[in-house]
């Protein structure tokens, strides 16, 4: 039925719901690319066999910070190339210079360097060869969001300024240049602790952003006091995976499933351990295991600001469909 | 787990990909709105569903001739109102006026009169109020495509000129005004008998359609005179779809499942049916029953070239996979 062959430009975007974080797969002519693999990475091979098509190619738009990167996970799948930005130091993937294109299929992928966010934050501009040399969609990273931009605190406060004033340049001379046409997809959607005030809209256009997104109204001068004046969360997870990013996480091939345990077995475990209770408040509130933390399924972003790495978490969940979110999850933050 | 609460805009596309015909479904704070919808319309219910969303309304672009409405059959499962433009007589739903507004969630939808295609071709501007009064997406059903515009020719050769002139008013008027960075989605792919160099691919935006569009750099005389001399087919079933979709089609519920013959029983209905045989054609030559045509499963529209809809038709087919495949898209013919 199928003729493994892909024409048509396709692309489909994966959401993680909890880290708010977007990736993107785009294909043409039997080949593919993602930008921002996230850690359970199959559903990206799955989407690329339906398109009959190989991922070729694996494009970071910087070392992230709020959630384990997938990418080695993706190589290892599919012998994919992983690029990304310099400025930053990277255990693994090659360094894509400014302006440096690649071809996927029909398609090609520009590299634009700019940073702001992070010292190797990079967007990959996308052109429809069958349509010409235009520009048809640029993918931002944490540089430009719908209806914000990227933090600058992540270097320290006394570095700050000097981001802020790249990220402007970044965003100005680079993203806004390339015409009001094009359309922008960001690697974070509302909720992320990567932005502020980011919309509930996950698509837009440069034209739809300079005429709405507060930040782009705003002369440099205002602009870098704007950024400097932020007061952002740092989770104290990031440090986890800053290590876990650098050099690479351990590669699992698998989600890791969770097992039951019986009471004596939970009760043996517990001491050493967090234990998280994902069912909601009313039922928490009725009965739970003494020193275990409440959060709900939309809340479980939080284990990062309370577990370490180094102890076993426990999961008191209310269905095995609760358990299956709650290891997805959990597995993406690297816990 | 669902807090049944969808506060992101949210947009599918559903592809129908024999008649390369695109529908769309967005929502926004528990609503959604279903813009063409295909006969087998229960996929939009489901996405919304996951939503938490209701689909309290149906836009249509026009009265369309290459596909069976899903209108009706979306209506019953959902109650849902039907809207569509004014000019030719329709059996069902209401008129939306021009500039006329209807919220959905925190979006607002916007109908422009775009008359050109069909004289009740109408387009949809989609604003999201999160973010302000300024358009974001339009659906532009068979008023322009991604590389192309619409087919004027289908009220006869002397209309044609007429229909050119107001096509290009509607798109110049109307669609090009909204802005370079307004989302460009259309109701057909590549490969569409609604158009004739339609794209691979299927998102752009106004400002992608200005620049690389062939049909947007016309004067008006040199456009009209373009789409007076272009040579397009009318399927015979095309007459078919537009007895359905003036009064509505059958409204069956379910996608008829077709059942097993046995060889006594298939060479008794054989005499009054069209036999089509969807395997592929080495299999085809090798052994096939007299009289019955070769259609291999991307071929298949082709059966609305051979058979009127007062015979049955009788499948041979390789597998189940290929027999769901073929009755799906059969039943979006409305054979």
């Amino acid at each position: 039925m199928n003729t493994k062959r892909v024409v048509t430009m396709l692309i489909q975007t994966v959401k993680s719901e909890i880290v708010s974080h977007l990736s993107y797969i785009i294909g043409n002519n039997n080949e593919a690319a993602v930008i921002d693999p996230r850690r359970d990475c199959k559903i990206y091979q799955q989407i690329a066999k339906n398109w009959g098509a190989k991922i070729n190619y694996i494009f970071e738009t910087h070392r992230n910070e709020d959630y384990v990167t997938g990418s080695l996970e993706l190589e290892k799948l599919t012998g994919a190339t992983i690029f990304h930005g310099p400025g930053l130091p990277w255990g693994f993937g090659k360094i894509i210079k400014d302006n440096q294109e690649i071809n996927v299929g029909t398609l090609k992928i520009k590299a634009l360097h700019t940073p702001g966010h992070s010292p190797d934050s990079t967007s990959y501009v996308l052109y429809d060869l069958e349509s010409g040399e235009e520009p048809v969609i640029v993918f931002t990273g944490d540089t430009l969001f719908v209806g914000d931009v990227g933090r600058t605190d992540f270097l320290g406060e006394k570095m700050t300024p000097t981001m802020s004033e790249r990220l402007y340049d970044s965003i100005n001379d680079k993203l806004l240049s390339l015409g009001d046409g094009v359309i922008v997809c960001p690697a974070h959607g509302s909720g992320s602790v990567c932005g502020g005030k980011i919309r509930e809209r996950e698509i837009s256009t440069i034209g739809i952003e300079k005429k709405t997104n507060p930040m782009l109204n705003l002369t440099k001068d205002a602009f870098i006091k704007q950024k400097t004046s932020e007061q952002h969360q740092t989770p104290p997870y990031f440090m986890q995976m800053e290590a876990y990013n650098l050099n690479g996480p351990p590669i699992l091939g698998e989600i890791p499933t969770p097992y039951p345990l019986t009471p004596s077995e939970f009760k043996k475990t517990a001491e050493n351990s967090y234990i998280i209770d994902t069912r909601t408040p009313a039922a928490f509130g009725a009965a739970h295991i003494k020193d275990s933390f409440s959060l709900t399924p939309k809340r479980l972003l939080n284990v990062g600001w309370v577990a370490d790495y180094n102890k076993p978490i426990l999961l008191v969940v209310e269905d095995l469909h609760a358990l299956d979110f709650a290891a997805d999850n959990l597995f993406r933050l690297g816990l």
